[in-house]
């Protein structure tokens, strides 16, 4: 293990985190609120720590796949710890443990809460609240690899552990190259948003921070009604681009270099929309009479399925008073998740395809042991190794629900809204069912509980295996 | 594909179910029952068409996987359609498809029941409905292999497809000779049961009844409240016969051939044990205060767990009223399983550990992807092939599941009861929870979510690729 270079990562990291709290700290000149100066004194420490760290460089630059995996999930992890200290110290949530829940919520994009109203926090808490979802949604050491070029030879190993899906897709040949082209294009899709919404006269600040939630698909509200409470256009530009930024970005990428033919062959992208307009139609016909008209069961069964699928997480109607196939489907649509690529969640749609192929296969050479079949996507076969880990990911992924059900039915609430926390926190979507359903949120957990889910939020956006290789002990060894 | 051949093994299925309801047929004789009427005119009939179909040789031998898959899943299909007639015809069961639900529960050994007083029965219908369990635990097609030598080269594959686990263990080199050894030893069982029963006061039909329900790890009781109503040193039999059940069959064999130590050193059979050792001893701290004294939490929990664990599905007490952590534990166990190569159901103690070591060595080739590392179990290497092939297993079991419970969504029950309706027969334990509880049945549920049930069963029993394999195009073709 390369020491040097993790801790000289690490205080990039820190320096990216004082620069990212420069937001917050506008925010609060323009509304002229004292929190600003616990943003102030954050932001003063964090450079002053990410300087100490970066002043030496690092004594080798040996760089392998362990160091990127364990500098991707300290990152996330000094992210969180250093993003909660506005919140405790503000006063604004109290208990420092509370307080990381939030903050890995929101770096995660998760948008699960302990937050029972989150009007009482002040403008510049709930924009840094909402900048978490913007900054975790790409990914920050993928941000990182944009700006800082001289450090070489572990941009893969980098993009590798952070970016969500069973393969990463450099759609040019340079890492460094198309980190920067993936984030032109989030920003510039987040500004497309804001601009759609402030057409629809919703407030500038408004406008930015339920972008920031939508384009992340993290899903924190500024208002406890989520959505709801805004018009009938402002619903629908979120939905659209709720659904937008559950795309593989590989498809923007095709469309910008016009080869929009290939673009809408991807498989992914297609088994995508369709799963989506066939949610819709079910539920909507399922939960007509509860609207009286079709067209409002269609706008908020659209919603619905658009928040859960690309695990977003903002909600306009209660589903949890929804007939049961309704609230099932959600249930399962928590779990696919969305594009591998994207900034959503879930266990990836790609992934299922392949799970769904590899079935295929395994029929025909249940009958034929000695046919040679691959698996293949988008005309092309997928390595064997790839196939492996999938099928070990969703493994891993069935064996850390599991435990984490166990231990949080500690608390002793019923099983589904232990099952649900644990779908909504591993799968960073935000609410689940009952106790924990998009009227509801997660203030009621004990202590022991918040730190399994926000073990679940962690491991769900870094994909399991960077979390998990922290725990084991070879990952220590001096080489 | 061999029809012939396929036709030919469908007509001895029917005469050896001919030969199985001479058991309630001599039982309405000796409680001089009516009902026993109906089972005469049955027999008449299979034996009438079994022997019409045996009647020609098979036009060739040729018999492939495909054949055997097809074989052991219609075998299986034929012996419910037949075996629900008597059920229906005696009126005990007015509609079909409920007897065919209880049927499959029964062969499968599910020992889910859609009758809410079973007392209401006759003794032959009892014992009959008990049987189902005691032939369906150990596999027809394996009965049949026993009997009929004259078939050559078809028999790896029929063991193959009919035995639960990940893979097959042939005790000795003729699987025939495997098959004469299972069936002793689990008849040698079964005998004790009824004896130590017996010794406990226990009425001859009562234990005879229990013992099948316990040797097959079925569950159904000939009472309503199950086994609660026995003495405890019943009680205490039957928990422990249930978890020697869930052994896997080699254990005993090695046992018997003076191989102790090797026996001893199966790894499944110990993870199996030390699962229940722990479960019962949290469970029975988490009960304790409903019970106020350690012996009696301590007994029940064994019971419940060794129930559960071994999917057989009898119960002492209302678990649907114990505290969530408990709860929890027991869902998790109706995963688990018990062993593989024993009567018993679930996703099996070996694959569990197979996923596991998977797990673990797709850790150290993440971090050293050149590196080579074997999966073992008992100091072999497990092929690559079986690896596989139980990861995809895990896929199709989630994804059986999951369209599982949307499916039974529709009938509005709350989706604790659809979960663990879905988890309760595709694993072949009985009862879930809530509606479908301890002291629930399946009786409410609608004609189309109980031929999904039907169908769990089946699967679960066979272990999803024979069944799913009917319905493949490839399956069907002429050769």
């Amino acid at each position: 293990m390369n020491y040097s270079i993790i801790i000289h990562i690490i205080g990039w990291i820190l320096k990216f985190q004082a620069a990212f709290m420069a937001l917050p700290l506008v925010t609060s000149l323009i509304y002229r609120e004292k929190d600003g100066f616990i943003f102030l004194i954050i932001i003063g420490l964090c450079l002053l720590a990410g300087t100490a760290l970066t002043f030496k460089k690092p004594a080798n630059n040996v760089f392998h796949t362990k160091e990127g995996c364990v500098i991707v999930a300290l990152s996330w992890i000094v992210l969180s710890l250093t993003g909660a200290l506005p919140f405790t110290l503000s006063g604004s949530i109290p208990n420092y443990i509370d307080a990381i829940f939030e903050t890995v919520s929101g770096f995660t994009t998760t948008g699960a809460s302990v937050l029972s109203r989150v009007e009482a926090l002040s403008h510049c808490m709930l924009i840094w609240r909402s900048f978490t979802h913007w900054i975790g949604g790409m990914g920050v050491l993928v941000f990182l690899l944009c700006l800082l070029p001289q450090i070489n030879g572990y941009h893969m190993s980098l993009m590798r552990a952070e970016s969500p899906g069973p393969t990463v897709s450099k759609l040019v040949p340079k890492v460094q190259s198309t980190a920067k082209i993936l984030y032109t294009i989030y920003f510039g899709m987040t500004m497309l948003q804001i601009l759609l919404l402030l057409l629809g006269k919703m407030p500038l600040f408004d406008a930015i921070c339920t972008a920031f939630g939508t384009a992340g698909t993290g899903g924190f509200g500024i208002h406890s009604d989520s959505i709801a409470g805004y018009s009938t256009y402002i619903q629908v530009v979120v939905t659209i681009f709720m659904i937008l930024f559950g795309v593989n970005f590989t498809f923007y990428y095709l469309v910008l270099t016009k080869k929009i033919r290939t673009a809408l062959k991807i498989e992914e992208v297609r088994v995508y929309f369709a799963t989506i307009v066939l949610s819709v139609l079910v539920i909507a016909v399922n939960i007509r009479h509860l609207y009286g008209n079709m067209g409002i069961a269609l706008k908020d069964a659209a919603f619905q399925v658009g928040s859960i699928i690309t695990t977003t997480g903002f909600a306009t109607a209660d589903f949890n008073l929804w007939p049961e196939l309704s609230r099932t489907i959600l249930v399962l649509l928590m779990f696919i998740g969305a594009c591998a690529g994207s900034t959503g969640g879930g266990i990836k749609v790609s992934r299922l395809i392949i799970l769904f192929k590899a079935i295929r296969k395994e029929l025909v050479l249940y009958l034929h042991p000695s046919a040679v079949k691959k698996v293949k996507m988008d005309g092309k076969s997928i390595p064997h190794e790839v196939v492996r880990s999938t099928n070990i990911f969703m493994s891993t992924y069935v064996l850390i629900f599991a435990v984490s059900v166990l231990i949080i039915s500690l608390d002793n609430f019923d099983l589904i809204t232990n099952f649900t926390s644990v779908a909504a926190t591993l799968n960073n979507i935000g609410p689940g069912l009952e106790v924990v359903g998009p009227t509801g949120n997660f203030a009621m957990f004990s202590y022991p509980s918040k730190i399994v889910l926000i073990f679940d939020m962690l491991a769900g956006r870094l994909e399991i295996f960077p979390l998990l290789l922290l725990f084991s002990k070879s990952t220590w060894k001096k080489f």
